[in-house]
């Protein structure tokens, strides 16, 4: 190629790994600084060819020396870790070594979580309640002030240094051994404290900004810790209204980074509150691990915008393409490669698991070796997959599994992740109803079955038809009698296609209820099946599913051959007994 | 990790430079036989770690000393290219060095065209009639003989070392000079010629067999050459029945595959004939550009499949992930890169296109020096994005462009990648099923019109009914009036979602047709709409496509909103005006 831009990376662990090869599509040359030869990116990926007698870097990525050393060999410096020396990358952008991407100041402003949180704070971005412990060497009535002002329990935090969970150090009473205990964990560091966030669900954007000031986010994702260790990653959101949820935390994630100065990518963490409110954790300024399963689930990974961003070129899109992934961290848990050696081989036997492993030598607890992505047609395939290799964790338990991935129900059971709702105004509609879900269980579909009236449950009914899509329901299936207004209703309240059954009520013999459901007025579509055909409703419901899931078109066509085969042969007995002894025989049986 | 196998590989071109990315992923070690430090495969993955000071092997791929060397290194050895010793790989194996996969016996075999198409034939797999030329100086005599029994044209080709149109050369007289010239063309080399094959499509499956004999196609693809060299490839494969052809597709080629020795991924190559005939091309015992988009579009790619085969890992799902996707090569067409860089660079450009370099430094007309690969929602966001891939080529030319990536069709007309058919049947019934074009404009939607009738044009109807789904479409208008059996009718032969539209005829105010279409037996469903009501069967079709492609959902978000605002707009006028004025003023304009 023509002669490209260079790019340096401080930083030579699986983010730069993973820079490496939308690098290597793209024809982008990289030269990593790190300690070692063999670290997780300088594997993946020769310097460029001038280089390449001398290699990548071998040095601290916080070594001035080597920093500039860098510098002098690219056009263009990045970051895959922010504990970096800020200082050296201003004065070697100010003297026109290179560039730096994100800007320098975004470096040092993020590396101090007080001052991030401050800084975001002054500039309106919703956060938890914070405040600093002044003294280098804080005391115990220090804390007993701050929890005064905060409340318990409160977070003591590090304001550097401090990730994955280390430097973090909850407090849930007052008492002087317990502040002990939290001081002496955190150790000799300048400290401030977060009040307590009772928030339901933690949630992730991946932002990515060019130097002329475009910005694009990705779709919001559920992220799940424990230990203050990122575990799981779901990807879309979901949950009760949710479409406006992920507008609104993708708004709150732009906003957040439009503050800060610099191309790249960021990964802006938020907790959502009961009342669905967003605040703001932190921002990390390079690609992060809620953004992993943009590798497969997304039309542009966040490693590969990353590189578009620094070096100008188009932003990609960010779109998801998968309708459900899910991105599960491969940890170490003791010196031994046995269990990640035994999540990999468990994770290549589950369709759509990508496994990811970083070329470490060494396995630690809490050590990041690895990662897998699922992605699958639905949120229940996805779902069946992730209880698979979530239960091939060395640490692996029910108690969190389950919420996550849940089990299959029981026959006749709600699915935990359906794809088809049923609903009906009455249980008096049941029997008709029931013929829906026995097609239903044949073609194994995971729906869910209720009752809501539009007429005596109409506020249940509201909830049930605006929330169905953000559930991950794709079809309807609704039946009434009478004056049927349910099907037509819940389609007002939806962009999801509505399947009406009409029951024939006691009146009109169903004529009422046809129509009723039918006639719908021009701008609000109701698909309506025959009277009390809910085995069509379901078929039509699968037909719908057909056209995002392929293996269910598979077997709609093998379900028709049998269809045919049946009345063929019911032909052949009919020709061979004669009319009279069939009439007598098989029909009157 | 504990110690892996080592796999090592003859070849450092393209082929084994996307085998090392999932060989990283999945932490195999790797180590690469080819000439020069800095070949594609060479620059992505550094050898393991205990190599890592003397690197990747250097020295020609074909070298037996060389061979024997990287054998010693190894656990298995396998192949990026076919054109390799296979009788050292035989004495290799025999000598238990390393293991070698695929067999060297099958790729001696497919490293000579005629004796691989005799073998396949004495298996009963069906090719294009194919004979010898047994002198090795072949006379014009000899080429006459072979004529009178195949025909005109034949093909000369050479039986080795052919790849990419070089050692082939068409025929098309028996004029002396135009044989010399073949002759000539193909030089001193053991040759056999083959009939014509008046093909219309040509077809390929990758199929992926492991030690124990389990075998794994991928679903079959349109691959379109120019010049021999195959320059775009598209999947799924579509077309008039294509289920079953694709089906038939891939069991001829897993039956082909079964005749070869060894594990490994192979590709197939096809003819499709007029008559929907399928005759087998060639075989490749090896990664193959016709499955490049198995990367981006399946859920398991053919690299990461062909480690797992010689590996004895689980064979992954070859499942495509995408409705659509595209492969569209990057051929060097002069000495410079300029052209490559364009390519690449109007590919950033268009979302879901994705740029694999190569990491070759010189560019050679017909070389491969890169590829894209585009995923889509459809195959009409498919083609317009490929059209722009398309024109960014140095040969691009309208004539070849528009087969493959139609235009926009004027208004009025239909698009040749619909997602929904409208169809009816009589042309009297266009004026009520317009609406339904309205909205399907205003939202965007490719869609094509026509008239078929139920029960004056039969045999159109199922032709149209029966290719609906292998043709792209996910969604069936029909409407009707009276007897109305057409949208029942077409239910009844296609596994797509057929909405019909009852349409009001001279008799019983629409109430026949809503019973003819609604009433169906059990078994096949026709999801009915209002009388007369083609805007609300639109906009139930979107909302079924909206199922699967996420901005239909958003669209359709916004389209309730504006009802809703039209309506709170009306209200507020009526009270403003009162509705005595607001039914003299508005109401009777």
């Amino acid at each position: 190629m023509a002669p490209q831009k260079t790019v340096g990376i401080l930083g030579g662990g699986q983010l730069g790994r993973m820079l490496t090869h939308p690098a290597a599509l793209l024809g982008i040359p990289l030269l990593i600084l790190d300690s070692g030869d063999y670290t997780p990116a300088k594997q993946t990926l020769l310097p460029p060819e001038e280089h390449l007698s001398s290699g990548h870097l071998d040095g601290p990525f916080t070594s001035e020396k080597h920093i500039r050393e860098l510098a002098k060999k690219c056009d263009i410096l990045t970051v895959e870790i922010e504990h970096v020396n800020a200082d050296v990358l201003e004065s070697v952008e100010k003297e026109g070594l290179c560039q730096v991407q994100p800007s320098p100041s975004t470096i040092r402003l993020i590396q101090d979580k007080y001052e991030q949180k401050k800084y975001l704070n002054d500039k309106g971005i919703p956060v938890a309640p914070f405040k600093e412990l002044s003294s280098l060497n804080p005391t115990e009535n220090d804390v007993k002030d701050i929890v005064k002002e905060l409340g318990l329990p409160i977070m003591l935090k590090a304001k550097t240094l401090a990730y994955d969970g280390r430097g973090n150090s909850p407090l849930q009473s007052i008492e002087s051994e317990d502040i002990k205990k939290s001081l002496d964990f955190l150790g000799d560091r300048p400290l401030y404290a977060e009040g307590w966030c009772p928030f339901i669900k933690e949630v992730a954007v991946m932002v990515v900004r060019n130097k002329e000031g475009q910005v694009k986010s990705y779709d919001a994702v559920e992220t799940i810790h424990r230990e203050s260790i990122l575990r799981v990653c779901l990807a879309p959101l979901r949950g009760d209204n949710v479409l406006g949820l992920n507008q609104k935390a993708r708004k709150l994630a732009e906003d957040a980074v439009s503050h800060l100065q610099g191309a790249g990518i960021f990964g802006v963490e938020m907790f959502l509150m009961e009342d669905g409110s967003l605040l703001l954790n932190e921002i990390a300024p390079r690609p992060h691990n809620s953004g992993h399963h943009t590798i497969e689930a997304c039309l542009t990974s966040q490693f590969e915008n990353h590189l578009r961003a620094i070096l100008s070129l188009p932003l990609g899109s960010t779109e998801l393409i998968v309708p459900s992934a899910a991105m599960i961290n491969i940890l170490g848990s003791n010196g031994s490669m046995e269990p990640i050696e035994k999540m990999r081989d468990n994770a290549l036997t589950v369709p759509g698991a990508k496994v990811h492993l970083y070329g470490k030598k060494e396995s630690r607890k809490g050590r990041k070796m690895g990662h897998i992505t699922i992605t699958a047609n639905s949120d229940n395939e996805l779902s069946e997959k992730l209880r698979t290799i979530l239960s091939a964790q060395p640490d692996a338990a029910e108690e969190w599994i389950d919420p996550i991935a849940p089990p299959k129900p029981e026959l006749n059971h709600s699915n935990k992740k359906p794809l088809v709702g049923i609903i009906m105004g009455s249980d008096s509609d049941l029997p008709i109803m029931l013929p829906a879900t026995k097609i239903l269980n044949q073609f194994n579909i995971p729906y869910e079955l209720t009752i809501t009236s539009a007429h005596r449950t109409p506020d249940k009914m509201v909830k049930y038809a605006k929330s169905a899509s953000n559930r991950g329901l794709r079809v309807v299936i609704a039946g009434a009698g009478g004056a049927a207004h349910l099907p037509g209703m819940v389609a007002s309240e939806t962009i999801l296609p509505v399947i009406g059954v009409p029951v024939k009520a006691s009146q009109l013999d169903g004529v009422d209820s046809l129509y009723s459901i039918v006639q719908m007025p021009r701008g609000i579509p109701c698909a309506t099946v025959g009277i009390n055909n809910s085995t069509n409703a379901a078929l039509l419901a699968i037909r719908i599913l057909g056209t995002s899931i392929p293996k269910y078109q598979i077997a709609l066509e093998e379900y028709s051959k049998n269809l045919e085969q049946e009345v063929l042969e019911k032909c052949q007995v009919l020709e061979n007994k004669g009319w009279e002894n069939y009439v007598k025989d098989v029909l009157k049986k």
